[in-house]
């Protein structure tokens, strides 16, 4: 019999939940998706296929061709043949990117700090085993979080511990007190992932005193911020607040970028940036970014070339910014979050039985707060009675058994009169269970 | 201070030294490159870039793009906009993928059977990681054998044993000793780790009656066979065997498949693909094959649908096979191979001092036995006093202090004219050490 469960699942010492619902969860939606294709859906943070451009497969790598040309003393023959070839595993277009980081997220940064990924996928799981190597090293998360690192962490079998604030608490209050506490215990927490700018799943944004908060106390602790930013420049009102990594002098942010949201998912470029001195020390941010290229090396080997020339020509293209193109994709967004909003005004008129929702400054996806559980059993009761389709937030629960009564919605990939359909049905369908 | 060791490599008791030299293998072999660019390198088994289509960005997608519009009722921009969003994590052309198989390897599978990866590498780990999930759980593989998987299960800490038949045994009679062995000890062996065509490093190919008699001892155990198979269209002399898989008929053999060497490596497409009836078993299969695309979505999340593209337009184009683009390659890398031959009985003309060489009826490398040890001082000063780079087969060894007396020639991507003057360099230095 083949076990499919996690080589090390009963050898360790594990006081947050196991993860392994978030399996389970993906496989339900899927199906649920599958089994009703008409249904509105608010489940997948897609980002709109109307924004990606026309020319990435011609124009884009053309002009990644001519400038790798260039390099190669004119000679576009040779250059077309080394593009196809295996790449360094570092990365071919670190010094666009490192140019794009400067531009777009003031990042001051240079080539060799970047390790080019096949999505920001591989990069999270990289700096999860490059960091976390002894049986006592945790990960802290927010709690509800995204299933890219609570699956990641399955995998590797990294306990991930949720950081979870009481009620009126600060985030990095509640931080310091349970870094306090594990010192007690001895597990060793040696990252904390955090997406500070528009939350997947909930939508929210770290206040700029709670970001300085974090990295004092996590550089007292020698514990590593994951700054995952996929929705950074998607930003609806006012301005952007300065990324983790923009304002980390201690040397505590490894910063993650993905050019998914920005460009498109297909290209599955990502990439991890290690500070230019980790914890303060020149030599440990060189052998951190060495560990995660060795590792890389034996996972995805290089991250293909085709797709870093696309990301490549497009930053060329766009003179080393993709702030042109974020503003627009902004301003398609922002339509459909203000109509996702303006829907849900209408919709649930009444406020007074805990019937509440956020109002997301940017990003992908929206919290709405409901007076009952909302799990499964209403997944499908939504799904075949109301053809909607809305995210239990518990399937991004560490436990699974927290967060039972509220959903995600994602408004980045629905047309907008469909926002208001769905927003309708979803309505109709609380109604009915707030009567019953 | 960041560990850069693996987690649990105190805890485990090893009975085969731990691979991590492969890595300051591969560093101290980078750096050596790096060092003499100018010196003829059979150090590197790439495949020859002057073999790498012209269409690549062009014609190939545009094919794939014609056919994704015709599933998408005629629909272009639609298809367009799904091929640049997220995929399947499974795979976009497993249907493509089956018929090549089944064409050039004689593979009959259907399009569920396959996970389609990014590269062959990504299809290494995960079967790694799945299949060896216990604590006493082992893989199997020849001995010298490729540092992709020597690296894999480094990272994944997996106890890789080797297999290594004496003098004059055969490799299938060595298996089921140290089989039956590992019952009395505990251990679980649950895979075999195999190239039989052309094997990396040794350019070795196991005989029709080794194959069947290996599967038929994995059978028995329920130890299941990792085919690798990157060499095997690249056939010089005669015809080619069959392979594993297309004569198991116990549901024993993951094939794995890349395209990197067919169509070229920046592509990072490979597959997986599972037997139909795993150990006999229609849902140990599904088992399986569901667990590789769970843990794929954790890693890479999808393969890039570009490049799957691109893969899909070639096989279009070649109308689903890639014998004729492999014929061609065949003839060049022939002549390689003739060359490599040639020059090497001219340059040793004496062969009795130890100095021999197999013969490869294909692929990309050649074994040459030395009177001496080479390792790293040896290839230091081939490429510092003679400007050649040979690859010393002790760096793919499990405990890097066997197989000392022998090198690594790989022909696939050195021009002809510089195969005779880097043997004859060569010769040079191995005339200087026996004259010593």
């Amino acid at each position: 019999v083949i076990r499919i469960r996690n080589r090390h699942e009963n050898d360790r010492d594990c006081t947050a939940a196991s993860p392994e619902p978030v399996l389970e969860v993906m496989n339900f939606l899927n199906e649920v998706a599958a089994d009703y294709p008409r249904a509105v859906s608010f489940a997948s943070g897609r980002p709109s296929e109307t924004l990606f451009r026309d020319d990435l497969w011609t124009e884009a790598p053309s002009r990644f061709m001519k400038h790798l040309t260039g390099l190669h003393h004119g000679d576009a023959n040779r250059a077309a043949k080394l593009l196809a070839q295996y790449g360094r595993t570092g990365g071919l277009i670190n010094d666009l990117i490192a140019e794009q980081l400067r531009r777009d997220e003031g990042l001051a940064c240079v080539p060799e700090q970047i390790v080019v990924t096949a999505g920001c996928q591989e990069a999270i799981l990289l700096c999860l085993q490059a960091l976390c190597t002894g049986p006592a090293d945790v990960v802290l998360v927010r709690n509800p979080t995204y299933i890219g690192i609570t699956g990641a962490a399955h995998y590797l079998d990294v306990k991930l511990l949720a950081v979870e604030p009481a009620f009126g608490e600060r985030f990095s209050d509640r931080l310091a007190s349970l870094v306090s506490s594990l010192n007690v215990t001895g597990s060793v927490p040696r990252a904390l992932y955090l997406t500070p700018d528009f939350d997947n799943p909930t939508g929210s944004v770290l206040p700029i005193e709670e970001r300085r908060a974090i990295l004092e106390i996590c550089s007292r602790s020698r514990i590593a911020v994951l700054e995952d930013n996929p929705y950074g420049m998607f930003c609806y009102d006012g301005d952007r607040l300065p990324t983790m990594a923009a304002i980390d002098e201690a040397g505590v942010v490894i910063y993650m970028s993905t050019y998914s949201k920005t460009i498109c998912p297909a290209l599955r470029v990502g990439c991890a940036v290690v500070p230019p001195r980790l914890f303060g020390s020149w030599s440990e941010s060189r052998s951190l970014v060495t560990e995660l290229i060795q590792r890389k090396s034996f996972l995805t080997v290089n991250t293909s070339q085709f797709n870093q020339a696309v990301v490549g020509g497009v930053l060329l293209l766009e003179n080393c910014s993709l702030g042109r193109c974020a503003r627009q994709a902004a301003d398609h967004y922002r339509h459909n979050r203000n109509a996702m909003l303006a829907s849900l005004e209408r919709a649930f008129s009444i406020r007074d039985c805990g019937i509440e929702w956020n109002r997301p400054g940017g990003g992908f996806f929206l919290t709405l707060s409901l007076p009952f559980t909302f799990g499964r059993r209403e997944v499908l009761a939504c799904a075949e009675d109301y053809q909607v389709l809305p995210m239990p937030m518990s399937f991004f629960s560490l436990s699974g058994s927290s967060h039972t009564n509220s959903v995600r919605l994602a408004f980045s990939n629905v047309e907008q009169p469909d926002i208001e359909i769905g927003i309708d049905r979803l309505a109709q369908y609380v109604r009915k269970r707030l009567v019953a």
